[in-house]
């Protein structure tokens, strides 16, 4: 399969053959966070050959990047000496996102060896949930006064520079306080530079900015910054003070991991499913799933068997039956994508749902019309007889109109029920669509034949 | 329903109603880009409403963000001169992303009263494919030489925001380049605004950067940006001079793009779709999906026709038949997500292909051992029949591997043939599960019953 990837290849082939030099050669090209794909992409022997060859600083990274069930291994089979030397690499939030995975006696030990300002940051971060915007965001937001010039705020982060040694990662605008350390506006470095140093702050700040409550949560956070193509962002308690400065890097992270989550979870798998993870684990988790299918499978089972008799008559029944099911499920799950992402995209109102209702319905009426006689004609040449070819189409036209008020219905139900629709819409439509499409089928049957 | 969205409801009333200063206080309210969802959500009738409501400036960034069939309806529908006024607030490399639309007549306006410097750059950004490094780009990169010091890049940038009014958005670091405009370095605003005035550029720049291929697809890009958590890159040519730079807003659009993409594709929807199209339109592209799904159905019931004369023998597996199929759907799809998902990521070579296929084998062999006793009980008492339960639950063994098999490689073929995986594999999958499970339950019976 010339498809597959060749430095995944390599690599592998390094680490059998033991050859440490070559091995470090290709790990020295990847960066950090592909690193953590390729140790997700091993089996767990190989996972500790390739963070044996990893520095500090791309053990941080990968650490940083690496999925929950993959990072707890790494952790657990690391000594904490070496552990300690690549957390101290990190950023305090960043820290504030993985430490959950950490045994306690390394985050005493960080904890302790932290100086004041860091020790502090990580406090204030660690006091949100890590899915809102207190969560995501960096305590280290640098402020100025509004009632100073440029050249006084350079002087100032001149100072700043000379005492800290460096400035926070990815600073794009500075952040204005009174001094209750209320947020005034925010102040882009790209003003800084390019407009005389007499100014005042005050003058030239910008008052129209976002500032993003602590409890907001991630998605929220995620669509403002999108909403308002924003770099970052302050962070402000309910009294509008500053608390700190969320940056797009982590946003994007937020924006990819629920991409992420919606494919793995609509399979019924979990979020940190370890693509090598033990056997009898894996097995436990997807065996739960199927479980759930069997029960939505034997249901339309059921149905099937309330007509026995009547495919008793005509086997033909039982051949064409599956045909009308899963047109059913594909015209439902057309209408259900729309629905499901215009939900998302807070869309759906109860005005433009009455209209959507029936722009869905008339689309697949009119699909159902030339279908439906498709096959009709197709079953009669089959089965060679008129009837039979009729009920077929009459079901599947039946079959086709109610996928889409399920498409329609189910996602709006689920989210009442505050299930994610784009997690669960296909499992309930699927179940719906196939009773439905047997019960019309074999129900219609039953009475013309 | 009270899930569906307050605000739209809101300002479609106030459309019904006629009342303009209800409805212009609800759309001055929300952000350009929500209103670009607002207007997508709305009927034909009701978009020209809304859009009769906005300002020039709300209207160029509805225009950036709209869905490309409703953008071609609103720009269909503006005068020409109203269409300019909002066009002229664009970037010229949003304007690029958005001129197909347009009319050549516009097109030729909006070129001609361009200023040269306006020109160039979108000349520039048109030159190269949208889906590309030089398609995201904007053409104004703010370079500066090596051998100066702080000092004159403050006074430059102060004369360059003297010149032009405003600087670059979201400028968060200088281009360093030599005399022959070759990109040598990145200087960071944070360092320019911190540092000692008399340091020269060139013992600070960052020489440790990423400069992007200008023909580098914009997926590579998205993984760039992500990798390296930048906030903004330099676009080089083939002999690393600098032609632009992107900054992560754009990327942080290509990534939402692409999960949308995948999400529509998958249910054969267009991306473009719109939720109010013409009806006739509409029902002719869900046709063309729902005949390909008739195809693979009747395959699938092609298969269980081979089998009538059993079928006849025992009704009871028109009824458990569909259990098998689904069943074996559902474990390739699992094994489906996971595999496309680590070939979206790079994850696959072949000496993990095989580790993975035994995994996945075991997992669901584990699997496949307990619930093909658990079917093979439900049937021995549904239907009295303990050689059926045997057949039953055998048939589901079979499946369940099968559909592992081909949740592996179906993947990897199609990509192979340039299929992307997370738009056909589910059908292709389905089909295959389907056929699979119907012939090993059909066939089992008919040597056993």
């Amino acid at each position: 399969m010339s498809q597959v990837n060749l430095r995944i290849d390599q690599i592998h082939e390094a680490i059998e053959r033991q050859d440490d030099v070559t091995l470090n050669n290709l790990i020295s090209e990847v960066s950090a966070s592909e690193t953590a794909r390729l140790i997700e992409a091993s089996t767990p022997e190989n996972r500790m050959v390739i963070w044996g060859c990893l520095d500090v600083q791309k053990r941080a990274g990968v650490l940083k990047s690496v999925h929950g069930k993959v990072r707890q291994y790494l952790i657990d089979n690391t000594p904490q000496n070496a552990l300690l030397d690549s957390l101290f690499l990190l950023q305090p939030d960043e820290l504030a996102d993985i430490d959950d995975d950490l045994p306690a006696t390394v985050i005493n030990a960080m904890i302790a060896a932290m100086d004041e300002l860091r020790k502090a940051r990580y406090n204030r971060v660690k006091h949100y949930p890590n899915n809102t915007a207190g969560g995501l965001m960096d305590a280290d937001a640098t402020a100025v006064r509004a009632d100073v010039s440029i050249l006084s705020v350079l002087r100032y982060l001149r100072i700043l520079r000379k005492k800290e040694d460096e400035m926070p990662r990815q600073l794009d605008s500075l952040m204005v306080v009174d001094r209750t350390n209320k947020l005034l506006g925010v102040l882009p470095l790209s003003e800084i530079v390019s407009l005389p140093t007499d100014i005042l702050v005050a003058d030239i700040l910008e008052q129209n900015f976002q500032a993003i409550p602590v409890d907001a949560s991630q998605e929220h956070v995620a669509r403002i910054f999108q909403d308002c193509d924003l770099l970052s962002a302050p962070v402000v308690d309910h009294n509008y003070r500053l608390l700190g400065r969320i940056t797009i890097d982590d946003v994007v992270d937020v924006i990819q991991q629920q991409a992420d989550n919606k494919m793995m979870r609509s399979a019924g798998l979990d979020t940190n499913t370890d693509m090598f993870s033990p056997i009898i684990s894996s097995a436990y988790k997807r065996g739960y799933w199927l479980g759930i299918n069997l029960i939505t499978a034997f249901l339309a089972a059921w149905v099937i068997g309330l007509f026995e008799a009547v495919i008793e008559q005509l086997i033909a029944l039982a051949v064409l039956m599956p045909v009308v099911a899963s047109m059913g499920g594909v015209a439902g799950s057309q209408t259900l994508t729309i629905v499901t992402r215009g939900i998302a995209l807070n869309q759906i109102g109860r005005k433009n749902l009455a209209q959507l209702i029936f722009h869905e319905a008339s689309v697949v009426f009119l699909n159902g019309l030339v279908w439906a006689v498709a096959v009709a004609v197709i079953a009669f040449y089959w089965f060679g007889d008129p009837i039979l070819g009729m009920v077929f189409g009459v079901a599947l036209l039946i079959v086709l109109i109610t996928g889409v008020i399920g498409g329609i219905f189910i996602p709006l139900v689920l989210q009442r029920m505050s299930i994610d629709p784009a997690v669960a819409g296909s499992v309930v439509l699927t179940t719906f669509t196939d009773a439905i499409g047997f019960f019309s089928f074999l129900g219609l049957a039953a009475i013309f034949i």
